[in-house]
């Protein structure tokens, strides 16, 4: 069958879930129960959550973190910001040789005071923008990079590890827990991850612009070529360098910024909800997210692994990816070609 | 686009649910919590549950029943056995006139003990075939059928009005719980139900042949015509009588024995499952059931309202019916003809 056959599916299917569900978000206003959660997570819907209380929300000010690490080394991700605009890591980016790529921030090691120095009001402009997104479980994580040997480590007591009543409901420990500190240059491109996301504002405000995974058949997810940016010395400018060909491509959404008008097809509406310090994001696995930031932000969050039986994650790798399967193609060559 | 095209579709999920999920089911030696419940129903996937323990599963036997209620009048539902084949109650019956109908049982009163002579071992053969299979909540319903209203009146302290596990995973109360007696000639045709479904035997064997929601695809669901079988006077026998036209055809599946070789395509295995007293099956909405018995049985089950947020409820409508809308025929003619 052709590709826009699964198309007509597919918006079928995103429409028959909007009509039902509609674009608004509920807000509860203290933590849910672990049985509650568990409802929730059926549901698979965002949700804000108000009062759930960790001493970072009320100790993670400049001075504090100053105080605590400021002369610690931690690792920043870096991209240029030649025009001005707001910069977005992680995200698909035209390259000198007029092709399109899937760039990755370079990693500049730096202390916390420098960092500081880089973000809000009072920043340094130094032409590049700097957010630390390390992504890695960079507080605690289930892999090799355990809490203390971590570059945070003189943070982590104002953390809790894990989420009591999200750990219950899914039966499981979070996979990672990641602390982001950045300003509103810094945008996060349209992605969604496959994990459920507990996400918590410490500081500042996060825009977030939410679509289900039933509208991942208007993302246009192509095969990019992967570059990163470098620098030659540490005083020249970064430069966009493609990776070698071992390095495998990496799909990623074409849609730069799904704010623009004319972008998305009509009638695809996002949920639109701000976050504020203290307030906490549920977003569901598999659901789009294209987030902002206003000033300067810090933020928390964990990732917990998804439930893997049932039709759930099916249906949501079949979202994805049926549209190559069902071509018989699963090979499709990168398009990095300036189209 | 063409059903065609969407069959290829739905045979593609078809196919990913079944290698990631298997036919093979779990049994639980103990009832789950309700947060465990929870999980489960996220899942959305059959489970054998022991351990569900009440009263009725230890004093339901024949003279209990006769004793209880022998000579009071209970409904029950004929049909004719004219060929000595088990008998579809609800299910695709060719007419007299060559036209397929879906057609509701006669429904007869008689007692308990008139029902019990007719089933099992020491049965009188009548050349027709009983069932006890309301439906509407005839222990307990939500509606106007209150406990003690029932014909089962006097059985009711012997059948909890909801399952705790159950109501607080799902945050609500049964919407009917309902008795079922039959025996070996009973068959129930292949359907799927809008309810969470706990179904517990408590005498004899109950045979389960369930394919998943992904499955509706090779159901092949019809429009057909409305009848049901009456008679003229109380000794004469069955007949197949098409209702008025003001009464709306029934979309229904066209298989009529999913077991028999080559009638659903490769690939498509059931779980199969034999419940015995004392088991409880967790049948999640939307599943496809096809259920003989052994011998006389008596069976109960809680119907629960399921989660109608989210997902996994737009997809359960869609698998079914997403065929017609995406065809922009959602007015198919009735299938009545013998084809």
């Amino acid at each position: 069958m052709s590709t826009t056959d699964f198309t007509a599916v597919a918006r079928c299917l995103s429409n028959e879930y909007r009509d039902l569900n509609g674009t608004g978000i509920e807000t509860l206003e203290e933590p849910p129960s672990a049985l509650e959660f568990a409802q929730l997570v059926h549901v698979s819907r965002p949700v804000v959550i108000k009062g759930f209380e960790f001493p970072a929300l009320h100790r993670w000010t400049r001075d504090y973190l100053a105080e605590k690490m400021g002369d610690s080394p931690i690792s920043v991700a870096v991209t240029p910001n030649g025009r001005g605009d707001p910069s977005l890591a992680d995200s698909i980016t035209l390259g000198s040789d007029g092709l399109r790529y899937f760039v990755e921030p370079f990693v500049e090691k730096m202390t916390m005071n420098q960092l500081l120095w880089r973000l809000g009001s009072g920043r340094i402009d130094t032409g590049e923008i700097h957010y630390l997104q390390s992504q890695n479980g960079n507080l605690f994580s289930s892999g090799s990079l355990k809490d203390g040997s971590s570059e945070f480590g003189s943070l982590v007591p104002d953390v809790p590890r894990e989420i009591p009543w999200c750990s219950e409901a899914l039966g499981l420990q979070p996979d990672a827990v990641n602390i982001w500190i950045g300003d509103e240059r810094s945008i996060t491109s349209i992605h969604s991850d496959p994990y459920e996301n507990i996400y918590t504002v410490v500081q500042g405000e996060k825009h977030f612009f939410l679509l289900p995974p039933s509208d991942s058949w208007c993302l246009e997810e192509r095969l990019y070529p992967h570059a990163t940016y470098e620098r030659q010395c540490t005083s020249t400018a970064l430069e966009l360098v493609p990776s070698q060909e071992d390095v495998p491509p990496v799909r990623w959404s074409s849609i730069l910024d799904p704010e623009a008008p004319n972008v998305l097809p009509k009638g695809v509406t996002p949920i639109r909800v701000t976050l504020h310090p203290g307030e906490t994001l549920y977003l569901p696995v598999g659901w789009w997210h294209y987030v902002r930031q206003s000033d300067w932000t810090i933020a928390l969050n964990w990732w917990y692994d998804p439930e893997m039986r049932g039709m759930p994650w099916v249906l949501l790798n079949f979202l994805r990816n049926s549209k190559r399967i069902l071509s018989g193609n699963d090979e499709v060559p990168p398009y990095g070609l300036n189209k």
